[in-house]
C-alpha cells in the first residue's frame, strides 16, 4: 500500500523555476500528494554524484515513497525513462545508471516509460521532468502498480560508480564524492575491512577514528562514514580541500602485517 | 474555491532566517497551510530575473494557489504592496514589476493592499513579505475575495522584461537569465518564429535542435524552451561561459532567403 | 497540545544527502509528520551564526513546534545532546552553544538526551542528527513530555553569543553575521540605543534611517533589523563587501552630546 510520498533529488539548481514546475504538475495532479525536497543542487550532469546520494536515501523513507531522481544530460533523446520498485519504494528517472545501484538489486523490477497516455502533453523534448516522470511518479505513488506505467525490461542501465578491487589483505577503492564539510565518501564499504586495518589515501597515511572530534585538528582521519562506507575527513576542516580533489583519489586499505 | 497552496519564490537566499520567519507567520495563522519552496535564490534585487522565473511557474499549480514573490529593494517606502487575481491564482508582492505580466493579462484584477489590520503588527519597514505580503497571502488561500485584502488600482506597474523588434523576415531579441546548466533563456516566444530559421546569439550562428542531446558537445544551440521560449545553450556545457554573460545577449532570428 | 510540526536548521549544505536521511527517519517514525526547511546552508560548524539564525525564528511557529538545530562539529564526543522546552516550543541540538539563548531564558527546562532506547541504532557516531535527534524531535512533536525524553540538567552550554557593552551614553557591540543581501545583523539591541544616537561602525559614522530605501545609494546605514537589532546596511548593495568582512565589526553607539 503507496504513502502518497514523492520524493526529489535533483541537479536543477536552488534558484531555478525548474523545481515549481516540477512541483506544480505533481499538485495539479493529486492536491494532496506530499513533496519531500531532499535536495535540487546534485552537481549538474553528475550522474554518479546522484548515484552517491541515492545510495544514503534509496531506503530511508517510509514504503511506497516515490523517489525522483533527475540527472540527465541525455534528456529527450533515446536514452530511456524508467521506473524501478525495490524492496518496497518506487524510483522514476532517465535510464543513464542514476538508478543502476536499485534496478540491480535483488528483486528488483524495471520498466521503461512508454504508456505515453500518462504523460503531460506536448511533453518538452527538455523537460522529461516535469512532463514524463512527475505524472509518472504521481501514478505510482497514487497507488497505479508498476506494471501499468510502463513495459518490463531486463537491461536496465548498470550503475556507473566504480568497483572495489580486494584481496584477503588488501582492499583498493577511490573516493567519490565531497560533502559541504569537505569530508569524502568512497566505495568501500566499511564491512569490506577490518577496524586495524592501515588506510591510505594517495601517499598519506590516515588516523582511524570512530568520529571527527576524537582527533586533532588538521589530521587526516579515515572513519566509518553515516552510510556505511568508508570516509576521509579532516577535524573541523576540509579533506577536500587539504588533498585538493573530491573524486578519484586513490584509497589503499592494507591488513597490519 | 480556494486551495490552501502558498508558493514561494523569494530572493532571501538558501542560508537566509528570512524564510523561516515568514513559514512561521504563515502557519501561525493557518497551521494545515501547505507551503511550497519554489526557489529562495533569486538573485537578489532582480525584478527581471523573477519575472522570467515566474513566466514558468505562476500558472503551473492547482487553481487558488496564492503566489508569494518576494524580491523587494525597496521594501518599506512608498512601492505600493499589491496582490493579483488572474486566471484562477492569486499573486502578492510589492508593485516594482515583479507582478508585472500576471497583472497585465487580460481579466486580471489588482488591488493595493491598504486593509492594515490583516498585517501583523508592529510592521517592520524592512520585512514587509513577514508583517504584510504573508497574512495577506494566508486569507486568500482561506478564500477571503480578492476585494477584501485591498482596494483595485488601475496603474500596477508594468513587466519590466524587455520587447522583441519583430518584422515578417526578422526577430531581435536577447538573453535575460542563465539556469544552473548555463543555458539562456531570452524573451523571443518560440511561436514567433518558423522552424527553419536561422538564430543568431551576437555574432554566431546556432544550430536548431529539438534538444540537447542531438548536438555535439560544445556546439552552439538555439532550441525551444520547456516555458516556450527559443534558449540558447550548449550540450553538456554552458552557453553562459561560452558568451561570457547571461543577460543582455542579442538574439536575432532570420528567416531563410 | 502539541502541533506535529518539525522545522529543520542544519549546516548540511544545499546539495546534502544528509538531509533527505534526517527526513526519511522523521516520516518513518511519523508519516503525518510536517517538516519545515528552514534552511540547512548554516554555515559550516558555526555555533554563533546557528545561534543568530534561531534568534530569528525561535518563536516564530505555533506552539508545540520542535525545531532541530544541528551544527555539530563535535557529534560523537562528549558533547551531550540536549533537548530545550522554552515558551511552549522545543528544541533539540548538541549542547554546545546553539541553544543558549533558548535554554537560558527564563522558565526553561534542558535535559540531556540519555533515553538512548529511542534512539535509531546503531547509532552512527558521526551522525546524531539521523540516529539520536530526528527520533526524539519526532516523540516530542507526538506529544511525549521533555521529561520523557531525557534526564534534567542545569549546566547547559551558554550561548556563544558576545555581549554588548553600556553605558548611559555609549553602547559598544559588534557585528555577527551577513545576510545574502550583505546587511550586517548585530548584538545590540534596537532598545538599548535611542533613536537620535549616532552609530559609527569601526571608523564610519553612518546614517540612521527607517528602511534601505530612504537612503543614497551606497551610504551606510545603520536601521533597527526585521529580528529587533541595530543592522548595517548599504542601499541596494552589500555591507558585507563595502566594509570587507561581516563579523567581529566594532560598532559604536553614542548618546548626542
Amino acid at each position: 500500500m503507496s504513502a502518497p510520498l514523492v520524493v526529489l533529488s535533483t541537479d536543477f539548481g536552488v534558484g531555478s523555476t525548474y523545481v515549481a514546475q516540477v512541483k506544480g504538475v505533481l499538485l495539479s495532479a493529486c492536491v494532496e500528494l506530499r513533496i519531500v525536497d531532499a535536495t535540487h543542487a546534485l552537481p549538474a550532469f553528475s550522474v554518479r554524484h546522484a548515484e552517491v546520494h541515492l545510495r544514503g536515501v534509496a531506503f530511508a523513507f517510509p514504503l511506497g515513497t516515490v523517489h525522483m531522481v533527475i540527472v540527465d544530460p541525455g534528456v529527450g533523446t533515446q536514452r530511456r525513462p524508467v521506473a524501478v520498485q525495490s524492496r518496497g519504494m518506487f524510483f522514476v528517472g532517465p535510464d543513464n545508471g542514476v538508478l543502476g545501484q536499485v534496478s540491480q538489486a535483488p528483486g528488483a523490477q524495471t520498466v521503461v516509460l512508454d504508456r505515453t497516455e500518462l504523460f503531460c502533453h506536448p511533453v518538452a523534448p527538455t523537460f522529461h521532468a516535469r512532463d514524463v516522470f512527475a505524472p509518472v511518479a504521481v501514478e505510482l505513488a497514487s497507488g497505479l502498480p508498476l506494471g501499468e506505467v510502463g513495459s518490463p525490461i531486463s537491461d536496465a542501465q548498470s550503475s556507473t560508480l566504480p568497483s572495489i578491487f580486494a584481496t584477503s589483505a588488501e582492499v583498493c577503492g577511490e573516493t567519490l564524492t565531497a560533502d559541504v564539510y569537505g569530508n569524502l565518501t568512497t566505495n568501500i564499504p566499511a564491512q569490506a575491512i577490518a577496524e586495524d586495518w592501515h588506510v591510505f589515501v594517495e601517499q598519506h597515511k590516515t588516523r582511524r577514528v570512530a568520529t571527527y572530534g576524537y582527533a586533532q585538528p588538521s589530521e587526516l582521519l579515515a572513519l566509518v562514514g553515516s552510510d556505511g562506507y568508508l570516509e576521509i575527513a579532516v577535524r573541523n576542516g576540509s579533506a577536500q580541500q587539504r588533498l585538493g580533489a573530491s573524486e578519484g583519489l586513490r584509497v589503499v586499505c592494507r591488513k597490519v602485517a
